[in-house]
């Protein structure tokens, strides 16, 4: 069943060197548009849902060109504002082997979008039309205008009926105050949600919680639940990724709902482009709980939408439910025709 | 010693999204003109021969492209017919990874090709001119009008003292009765060939002989020296391939004559682009026959041409003999210089 | 005030040769998607109004593709069907000073759209959101099936109180019968009009209608008001257009309403890429009809319109209402920041 | 004689559609590094002189291919100072013909350069080495901090012998308070300057000083001479500039020193980028001034130089002496070998 | 009725910057192979001839590059050697209005071709082939060993009846010792011909012949006859040609024949390219002169391929008899389609 | 401290097909400029000191073109001579897995380089500001006059204080003589250097010492102190260098100093662009060495420097010693941001 899914989130303009080299070396760059909430969105309308983006754009020939882009994704226009000035941008420089991608930001917080009010967005309208709601961690980092509107749309569409999803992603450089300027907001967050993006980093780092257990897997397995059962959180899922010496990842994901615990396979994978690979996952998550699936088939799902977000160009999951069963079933196919 | 290679075939226009973008995503392609044919006689060309290709292209632009593109290739020009409407088509979207890459085709038994008429090639010029002529199952799919041009063509060149190469790869989505369908036809090219291109599946599939054998290179040591026999064709050859984990392929050719079954090394290699290595393959059996190679240095040198034309952009193998010998030895080379 | 304009019309992928380069020199295309449908919808969206499109495409990669630019369009994809398997191509060579640009066209006529039924489209849900639906000469000389469709949904829309606008355009290479053939469609068609874009030329060659004038503005003076009143259409526009010795281009529009005639001023540009200035003119005539322009206002309108679009990359109009308001006052503007 | 020619001015990264699409509708831009410090530097250098930029650039992959790029034109790195977060952007998309082309700023007032402090600047050994300072309106127009530093450093090269330009350009979008608010900048930079350009409308709009003329050339030939009266300015200098309906453009520079007005040819010419052709105007009158050329040589041979600079990608101008002489002599040269 | 024609010239591998960049701008250059010898032979081929290439290439990835690119263009590959090492190239930077086109040669004297010796080439088969084989003043220029072939080769191939055409482009540059150096080959290669190319300014600066005559047309019409009587050569035909100030080039052409002058329209057209229209000029005197063409027809139809040329990318002609006929009618065509 | 490293050698023009096409497939190159000695010059720059170049470069648009690039680089200009007419070319053909790399030379030994004389560089100055000047072997297989300019140039700064630095690298097509030929002129080098690169094949077959062991590290270890001990060389260094099985590389190196081996990790990493990665390695140890490093760092600092520079585009080294430090630690870095 097609349902409404909603993202609030910045839309980014990404700027990225083609092939390997640096921006000191280079004079093209290829452009597209994303952001968290722009994947997920996108993501969900591939998986048979229609997507909406709650963001604001300027009202210029760079907002328009983000709209086009939105569009051709297939994310729903009705909850897009515009005006204001400027759009968040990132200059990407590809990394190759042992040398890492490079990531610069233009002056994001000064963007339209967070500089955008809450009454910049018809809060009765989206509610009204709200399956599920996605804010994300980054977002959270941003301005306190944003945050505000954050709590306040997710109230709105809790009051509602509309289901809350928070991904805890948490980006050091976004806090001056760290985790400590960081912990009331995703606290608050959290009270909100139904669906929680987090591994046991995001719990003993941003929650402050507390294990004695030192194996990454264990430690998730002890203050997960424990994360759960403090702020009533219905379903909670992530995942661990590994970058391996030859440059392939593995990526493991797990689900966490009535207090049980389901891991995917451990995939590994070669990766072309892996910025939206945890939005992907995200969606599958979504998909899997929107469409009934088991507990199983939901994790394994999300992984190996995860694993496709990672063979696609740009930030943009474009894998159907089709393409995703099928990677599912492994194996690297020869030419399709 | 310079021989004269006949390739009857369609010639394909090639459309391929650069890069790993797909086509919702992009706005370039990249066009080139392919075909078994093509490639064969192509490859034929590098070897040291005179490689004819013929087939028959509409009499407009896209036309004049075919015919260029053929020209940069060296084919011989002499036997290719011009007038029609149409050239068949194919996009390509690239895979990467655990995403397979993508072919659509366009309408295509609408082709010039694919509605020529017998009448369109001169068949006494070319008999006359033939020392082997190569068909392959692609072409045996198409219309009525193409599967009577090829035996006709066989025919005449037999009955002329050429010899007859025939592949018997099999597409499933070209043949709409199946198996059934596709088997006189399939048995008639068999009765007229003098080297052909199969391995079991083709046996065991496409003329329904069985075998008792599980494994797969049992089930080929069965069943090509029943087919060999049934069809009193003197030279079989043909390659396993196998897609491996880490995006390296395997390649192990076969080579049966006067009873004997001789195999190549199996081979591991990256592949930059796997259409067209199974022409490769073919031609390097072809040199090598004319050669009077030992069908250990034959089977050798054909499974390395298939190698390389996998190192190669677009279908087409470009490799001249000494450079598959080089390959043949083995070792990844340094910088040449 | 917003309205639903729909056209029914055909995608067809657009493959051009970048720069000046002919097919057989170069290896690169660039593609869009477009049509006199895609160009109506498209333009009447930048204008302001919900454009949809009538059409239906391919279900595999060329087709997801095709709606992926639609979207960017901003076109609504609520009346687009999916199926069969073949999308309509044209290859364009971009012609240089006396060399004129070439165009080829792949097997149209098997195309999804042109084999496509009438119940491939919901009629009633069409005609009753339709304001404006918007035809085309092109569309009519395709097969039995498409013009019997465009007439089933012309009179469906009427009877549902929407007008029809129809585009007379006549490309002699489509109709095999000649004018003769054409002319029932074609008056079948302008009997159901209420908005109908051609000159002189249509009148006289088309429906017959004879002239004993020989200057080509007197002709259309003579003409227009006598296909008026035996169709009985309220409004006819059109344009006259003119390649001078220097490679601008001249156009000059008129609209006859109510028993009189209003032109443009003759405006002389140069030209970027013409395909589209004519689905551009039509645009602005409805525009200027849908908001309550003066004739001599829309038909001004319409005129700039049309030569903005000539200034643009690709087929499709993309210029807004304050855009072509500003290119009316005229004047070449200096950078813009 | 090689001599130091000192630029002051910001660094913009500007971001361009390659050909002439939109941002809309392409997904490529081609990038480069300007402002009209970095012109009139790079110009002088190509002239045999010296040229500094005295500036500062983030410290990061955004500022180090700024730094790339300087280098590249030959600018002299010394007096750049390195720190802060953002360069300043615009986006350009070329126009064509009727349609103009079109710039987007982003967030400029932020950028390192518009927050760098005086003390970033080594005023004396700045001071010590400059044989002339460039500064522009441009720059006056942005920050209090870029105001103070402006005017800090012409006293203290002035204060140390060296000569003053100052470049009147004005750009409405760009001061809040408009012309009332910009005037007593202006006022105080003019009254230190040697060397100013400006044309009537400068005088009179932002000096507010007033003529019965009403025809351009003699309303500056009213004008000039009061300014350069009340302010003590030996040289001024400018053009006007047309754009004529056939996208030609027309160019008259003028001189104005010892009280005599001279005038160079009107010079017609096409177009490629016309950004710069002012800086390259300027350049040529330093250049003329160093080199002792009598008025009517310099204002030909800037003049020439403004002409060339359109005919060059990107906005720096690129032209030597000997290349700028031979445009002098006019003719349209055919290919030179 | 098709004919062979041979060129004698040497392949330079052509290496443009895209676009109007400079070289010190840009980083990608287009190349192609070209000269004189393959713009005539390639011509031809088009004109429906067979079109041969007296040549040598060096055998490495270069020298199949340009063989690659040779086939492409149609030109038959007998007559062409292999061996030595280097190619000749040279790299163009496009000018734009006012700024002239540039050409920079690399090290071309002792390039494979112009070390080769007469021995690298079978005289007696050339001869034996030959209807018209085509030399030029360019290569007359280069060494020695080059002058020798050519001398020999227009010797054989007269005695076996073929014809010689003679094109009598000078380029100062390349004759060391000037006129007086060149005077003796020229009279030589003059003594030679059956067709010639030249104007009144080879005559009178090569050969030394005067006239009083100060008007171009009237020089013209002075010392051709006198030159033709000199060395009975039956058919002498050149060009007029000149830039205008709007960037279009006039061409007009004239044929002396039997005594008797005729010249073409003075065409004026917009230019692309303007490399290589003498050679189709040439290759249209060629075409007239086998086909039987009255001088009227022969000089009309010389002139518009010469048209055509400009508009085409690259050094090489591509028009075929029918596109240049239809130039010849004159007109800008509209989207042919 | 920052200090003056000077390289001697020749500036190459590096045409590169862009992705794996072969020349024969391509229509477009990306060029660059390198050689040993810009690589050196560039690489020391990126680590903090002054990089000079000793070269000459022809006058003309190529020269023009090769000083942007050495200036964009931040190479020092004062060193480089003009004047001559040929620069030096490679055209680069990237292999693919099984498929080697190929490099194709132009006419090189008449570039302006390799024919100028001492005279055109400013010995005094030169000497008078060197710390360390750089030599490779490269160039010593040039001409008469490079080899009689590389050895004045030597004496002259060693004359004068700064130290020598000898790359021994040996390239079999640059001496007809082979090593016999070289021997003299590597002794006269080694006898002035005080940093020599080279490893025990260099010694062994150039110098002709023997060694009684087999394996090569053992070889190595054996006759570097030889060397060392007969010229007199305080510092020698080196690397072993492997391209594996699954096309990734590996790299250990090596410093002798003081009696003394200290070996690097053996690194095993992809490979991008693996030219340029030995002068990368030798810039590592000339800055260890400045910088006072201890062995052990010193040389896994210049490895991990030569592992980067396989990540980089181009020839050039592009890696600060803060990126070469991180990468010194090891471990893929997720995206940077």
């Amino acid at each position: 069943m097609r349902r409404n899914i909603v993202a609030f989130g910045e839309v980014m303009m990404r700027l990225q060197v083609p092939g390997y080299e640096l921006l000191t070396q280079a004079n093209h760059l290829q452009y597209s548009f994303s952001g968290t909430g722009v994947n997920v969105a996108s993501a969900m309308t591939k998986l048979g849902h229609k997507g909406y983006l709650i963001t604001k754009l300027p009202d210029n020939p760079l907002g328009d060109a983000a709209i086009s882009f939105l569009q051709r994704l297939g994310i729903e226009q009705g909850f897009i504002a515009r005006g204001g000035k400027y759009i968040g941008m990132y200059f990407l420089e590809n990394g190759f082997g042992q040398r890492a991608s490079r990531v610069t930001y233009t002056n994001r917080l000064e963007s339209t979008f967070n500089t955008a009010d809450i009454s910049d967005y018809n809060l009765d309208v989206i509610a009204a039309n709200t399956d599920i709601i996605h804010f994300c961690g980054i977002s959270l980092a941003m301005t306190d205008t944003v945050r505000s509107s954050m709590k306040k749309l997710a109230a709105k569409v809790k009051e509602k009926g509309g289901k809350i999803c928070f991904d805890c992603n948490y980006r050091p450089s976004l806090w001056e105050g760290g985790y400590e300027a960081a912990k009331p907001h995703y606290e608050e967050m959290l009270s909100l949600a139904d669906i929680v993006m987090m591994n046991e980093k995001d719990v003993m780092y941003i929650l402050g919680m507390e294990t004695k257990k030192s194996e990454r897997k264990e430690q998730l397995q002890d203050v997960i639940p424990k994360a759960a059962e403090q702020f009533r959180i219905p379903v909670i899922a992530g995942t661990h990724r590994e970058i391996n010496a030859d440059n392939t990842h593995s990526l493991e994901g797990y689900l966490f709902k009535q207090g049980k615990f389901v891991f995917s396979k451990k995939l590994t994978f070669s990766v072309y482009d892996r910025i939206g690979a945890g939005d992907a996952y995200t969606s599958g998550i979504l998909h899997g709980e929107l469409s009934g699936f088991t507990p199983e088939k939901t994790v394994a799902f999300a992984a190996a939408a995860g694993m496709l977000a990672c063979t696609i160009v740009g930030d943009t999951p474009m894998s159907t439910e089709a393409e995703i069963v099928a990677a599912m079933a492994g194996g690297v196919g020869d030419v399709e025709r």
